[in-house]
């Protein structure tokens, strides 16, 4: 019964059998290989788009680091919103990579930057010359810190504003597996079709050991991520046993079947909570494989007495002493036995 | 009628002498002159802080840029208001000194944050640990961007929540000077006495020509302001006559008085604002040498029309109509006819 | 025959065991688990140094630059060898992760710095006062990056000369377990007995898929390193899978003796090289995994026709049309057939 | 007998009257006055470049800096002399400003960077790839820190690499004025005639009190420069006065006319140093205003005893027991008395 994160669930089989099928032999490294060739070759097949540029990471944070300093100077904003986890997971990463550009927090509901407050503020700040910083770069999350889906007419909304003000459109897609899925719509509708110009595509949560690509649909920017990868230490020199992970997930549909998996987990859950746990409700629709609750006090030391695992969310959130707000996520290997646990336990 | 700046004032007679006199001979450059060892010693007595370390530079950002990184790591948050001058108008130099710190902004009335939404937001970051970036300073403004008053006690109510979460405590003194005539205490009162470990005390809208002090009360900072100078080309190599500057102006009380007269003139324009401009009311208590009004469109159009000069604030502020948010600043030599005339344009 | 680096090769089969061990269940993310401190408790116990701060990383690169970053500040000068790694090879990281400190190159046969030259460089920019930047650290590279030893007594030199002039002393131990083997001592002979502070202790080369530690012997580095770490986005969540390719190489003496049979392979084609190819010459003594020759350009031309996979080194190198310099690396995984099948090839 | 340095002499009369005369009633902050667009045009004006962008700064540092982080990414080498200031004397600032970028130092007599070695050396970064950074810019000083002037044949040579590798040409000009006249060339000629990209126009040794014109020859770069000296607390709020200094230098031929006497000083001090001193000769030739000498050890006693001031050069020098060598500046204020006087000493 563990609902901690889907960074908690192991490694898809899929993937560690194409880490042993990549053992073979003497390889270039430095991503210098065929494995790499060939799974850079898929992420633009699976986006449509040819002329994107690749490249492969280990880690989400780098990933969406590297992305925003490919796109923005150091004088630059970068709207974002308040609950996004490049402003409050990453330690400061964007920071760093870009050389110092501001994070500027915008409201919406359920992670979702609300357009109106994107047009106010980047406005604001372009009118505000010098001192303020330059709007630079928008960034969202899909599917967002609390689980909500940017649908594509929600994207070319955020993106008009973007084109308005050029700004950099960047998406952090740690889960975008899950978000494709729960948009039904295409990997292409909810990215470059819409107006996303850079993507953090996430493997990791996926069911990957640690393997985020970076794709850059204007592959202008291919020679600023080069440098930019090598620099913050993230080329790794035996390339092909991160390639191999990416192109095991991208094999087929398995990317797309996992994360409906997640998904479809997480919108069973949800149902069963609010249907059969006394006085829990949902914090906020569970659109992809994320369920935030609002449980109980005495459902929540129950499911924690049996065992059960997941996070308080925020971590730091001040509840009563009569409710609290949890985070349940689900994952590729979520088990119908853990949720049927999970809400045994909570009922008591 | 020019209540634009305090900036946009020229630079008082007696810095100008004093420029003058130090134009004798030949003087080893970089500080290591006997007038900028006399101008730091002054500091440090109208401080009444014998130990602390002093630092000249010529800008007020440079003096926050680099106080804040002396005092904080990169991954280090600084809790600032959300209307601070290290926010929205040093195009990043503190995410630049720093390394890429992040500002957190707080809010409260007036530019004065509010502590128990600092006490909040310092617990909230200490308890997200590493993801969230460690909180390492809160930075205050004094005066405040809205003109208000940093009193003593308030300060240190801000000091008590810094010690407890262990950040160091910034004083932006842009308009110390002002603030120090406004409290009615002395300028150790309003700083190290209350608990400020970091000073950026303000020449240059006091009368200078561009001269300001980075103050540490904490000596050991010496050798980290020095690089921190060196290194962003804020060393002037005839440093002498940013010393005489700030001799001058500390010499006697020159530097209060001159903030007196401003402080004077901002309560007395306060004043008849509101007794003799029909419609005109203040937006905040004129409390230093800074009046934000809120006037009726027609005055402000008057008042345009007559050559007054001043800025609508924030100048990016969206106002009805029928009204519109001002803001006069008086300076050293702010006149009885200046304010006569803008009172009479206003009233038309 | 493939020589052209250590990083070609695949992944020894005890690692990928390891991984597919490490791949049951739901483990907490982020390096809170039980194998990551499974795996730090062994490095710690390999070194002999038993209150060591170890944080593992996926690449050399950023090891080196966490490290350095670590224990400099931006204003300080790093002492490394005209041909390091973290100069030529790592695009700036090391500038990068310490916010802009300087590498200041150090001459020395084959890769070891000189301890007269570093001596002497260490005091002039000592005298230099502030403008020339603060002497903060010297780095070498064990084994050099011309396949050469620091032999305990040549390391304790160095670090008589940095304890002298308050440098951190710091070890690029890319090819750590070459080096431990070569010298005949212990790792803790080679490191914090012989006055290492920091050391990069490669996996990666060893035959890990991507794994490094960095290890501090002065534990109070630990927090330093860890928001270095995090904030350089180089914390995996799925951090077991990082610890249990390190647990697997430490485990008996695997690393050790991995490291001995490529040090036995590349003395075994040193000396065939001389004895066997005609006009074949060393350019360094052979000391670790790889071997410096110089060929005639006719044996360098068959070589390379029979498939035989090596670089030119430098690969900047000017070489007359008669001879050509060049590196073999030899690996865990090194065959006899491959040593008889270079040498048969280069014969002719 | 000051001959210290050229910024140990005070401000010249006609920058202290333009400082008075521009101290007259209210100007807007920030460089947005009458005065500082009158001092740019002149500066365009003195260089023949009608386009060019012309921003002004107060310290040379952060001229060279900021002209610098305009002109490359954080991944680009910067060669320039082992010998050149923004390497030994500016505390890394140009790797601050840049966000890290390399300095690579080139051999070449006084000061002078040898072609062939810069043709060498950025053809050999461009071949290591990604590792090894990309070559970005080539910075020369001149007068050189020698006091050697670079003629226009040889900036085209300079240029002519710079070109073929796409690096940007940088001139380091604190002593810009002594080069020019030195040379017997137009600023033109010795800049963007010769194919200097970006300038770095001294002021202040010239006989400003603190003033410098970064001067863009690309207009294109007027953005950057703009953001990135808000950015570094570098653009004063009372920008009248550092405009006041440049326009009073540029006024008529005066920066030339107090360049040519420093010039002619240290011609007539190098010529009786040789005829008069027994035993001394010149370290380089006296280009412009600077000697450097090598004296006997008593003469240099003699010297220093009678009260002259000069530094050991350079600083951290290793002399013998019997001889020192020695910088002598002269300024814009030297007397023949001054000259008299050392000589006099020299020879006791």
């Amino acid at each position: 019964m563990n609902f901690a994160s889907d960074n908690a669930s192991g490694v898809h089989p899929a993937v560690m059998e194409a880490l042993a099928a990549a053992n073979e032999g003497h390889v270039l490294g430095y991503g210098r290989d065929a494995l790499t060739e060939a799974a850079e070759d898929r992420v633009r097949e699976v986006l449509d788009a040819p002329e994107a540029a690749v490249m492969f990471v280990s880690t989400g944070t780098s990933a969406n680091a590297i992305a925003l300093a490919a796109a923005v100077q150091p004088w630059h904003r970068v709207f974002c919103h308040e609950d996004a986890h490049i402003e409050g997971s990453e330690c400061g990463a964007p920071e760093f990579f870009t050389g110092g550009a501001k994070l500027t927090l915008m409201p919406g509901e359920g992670g979702l930057i609300d357009a109106d407050a994107l047009e106010h503020a980047a406005g604001f700040w372009a009118g505000e010359g010098l001192g303020g910083g330059q709007p630079g770069a928008v960034s969202i999350t899909n599917a967002t810190e609390s689980g909500r889906i940017w649908m594509p007419e929600a994207i070319r909304e955020i993106s008009a504003v973007a084109k308005q003000h050029e700004l950099v459109l960047h998406m952090d897609g740690a889960r975008f597996a899950n978000a494709v899925v729960a948009s039904r719509s295409s990997a292409a509708d909810v990215t470059h079709l819409a107006g996303v110009d850079i993507l953090s595509f996430g493997g990791t949560k996926n069911g990957a050991m640690g393997a985020e690509a970076i794709v850059a649909f204007d592959p202008a920017l291919a020679d600023r991520l080069a440098y930019l990868r090598k620099r913050g230490g993230h080329l790794l020199s035996k390339h092909r046993y991160l390639a191999a992970q990416f192109y095991a997930l991208l094999n087929g549909d398995l990317w797309l079947e996992l994360a409906a998996h997640a998904n479809d987990c997480a919108a069973h859950l949800a149902q069963r909570l609010t249907a059969e746990v006394e006085g829990a409700r949902l914090a906020h629709p569970a659109d992809s494989n994320q369920v935030f609750a609002i449980l109980p006090a005495d459902a929540d030391d129950r499911a924690r007495a049996a065992g059960a695992q997941y996070y308080k969310w925020p971590s730091q959130g001040e509840d009563s002493g009569e409710q609290v707000t949890v985070r349940f996520v689900c994952s590729w290997n979520t088990t119908g036995d853990d949720i049927d646990g999970l809400i045994a336990a909570l009922r008591g």
